[in-house]
């Protein structure tokens, strides 16, 4: 999913969970694809979750994934999704700085 | 409230909701204190879920309000919050000119 057919609803839905966009954050921490799904398993949640977060950011246009052998990397469309929604992303990527609460409140 | 205060999180659940997101838009295109809260019985909500809806807006510092008679004005913050959420309030004001569909789901 192109991040220019996302509507600001699936997007701010998407962003509005504290563990998809602590996900974003630490994706934004590392290189592209270089960070494997499997490297998520100390976020505070239920495999299937973890592995439905990372599908709700991959259809808003977030997250581009593609298999290397077991491992499933990730990269973050920083620059699409950036063109789509202006500054969105910065204050998910500012927001511990900010001194706001990330924990997982759902 | 002052948006300083204000967490990304509660931003983002405030303006998750496309009923409150058009009250924001409806503000917008008008002058501070020229619009009061009854003035918003089209939408398609309940009286209490409007009256919620506005005190959602105000608890994240998007809207300002003052008493006038009968009648509740109120007053975007649209400075103050783009201060504390650079970009976020544009998004929401953009967000019919970019097609989206902000009928309400709730």
């Amino acid at each position: 999913m192109s991040p220019i057919e996302v509507s600001l609803q699936a997007a701010l839905d998407a962003l509005g969970d504290p563990i998809r966009r602590r996900i974003v954050r630490e994706l934004a921490g590392v290189p592209d694809w270089t960070r494997a799904c499997g490297t998520f398993s100390h976020l505070p949640v239920a495999k299937s979750t973890l592995s439905h977060h990372f599908t709700v950011l991959r259809n808003v246009g977030l997250l581009e994934q593609r298999d290397e052998g077991a491992r499933r990397l990730n990269r973050l469309r920083r620059e699409e999704f950036e063109r789509r929604f202006p500054g969105l992303l910065a204050l998910v990527l500012d927001e511990d700085r900010q001194g706001d609460d990330d924990r997982p409140e759902r």
